[in-house]
């Protein structure tokens, strides 16, 4: 199956140029253009060409130049926004927060005080923490 | 500078094993471990062993590897704790919410109504989007 382009995902049309975006940046396997609601202006998406539902499916290479471009890109939308910081994210199915379902990656440039909170963590119960790490490690490659 | 181990630094304790930490994952270059105040169980944090303070200090071999992991321990990650998504994130610089100045990745499982809220972008402005795109661009390396 050619999964270069699904006929219905607007981030493949995107890359088609059948949708217009603000593009930031294009290779022969990358693309980054800015989300359109942003989480602060200046919030690019990094996505690879193909379509990917997500990080699960990605294959090796496309993984190795993603995160080298992510560093780059990163380094420019730092850089060109005077940012104090920035999120990296990427959000796996639509129960992790994924709206459109081609993988891609979030640049967020941060500022003190920009007033977005950070979720809470919780504290393990008594003996939970074993047993969740013995889990897991029963599942690692 | 030999930047593998810094004296003052958490993460680089526990990889040396002078803290202890619940695990999950080492090699040559990486090691993956249960965040102790998590999202939700089983939140792990992905690190090179090596002490990066962020992603943009990460060199390219670094980055290839740890992208692969991401992705494979993501699917370990998910898979033990049966959730229905997972969210990646890399928070880079105090602003951005890190806390700990070793680079790390966050691998978070996600469910359907665990109330985990994220954050709600905005309008660009009129003209706004295509001035900012214009200030990354000029910056794209």
């Amino acid at each position: 199956m050619d999964k270069f382009k699904n006929k219905d995902c607007i981030f493949c049309k995107i890359v088609a140029g059948e949708i217009p975006a603000e593009k930031i940046y294009e290779d022969d396997d990358l693309f980054a253009f800015l989300d359109i609601t942003p989480i602060n202006a200046g919030h690019t998406l990094l996505i690879p060409k193909k379509h990917y539902e997500n990080i699960f499916e990605m294959d090796d290479e496309i993984l190795k130049k993603i995160s080298i471009k992510l560093r780059d890109l990163g380094t420019s939308v730092k850089g060109a926004m005077k940012a104090g910081g920035l999120n990296i994210g990427m959000n796996n199915s639509p129960v992790a927060g994924q709206v459109v379902p081609h993988a891609h990656f979030h640049l967020i440039p941060r500022y003190l005080k920009d007033g977005h909170k950070h979720w809470e963590g919780r504290k393990y119960k008594e003996g939970e923490i074993t047993k969740v790490a013995g889990e897991i490690r029963g599942k690692v490659r």
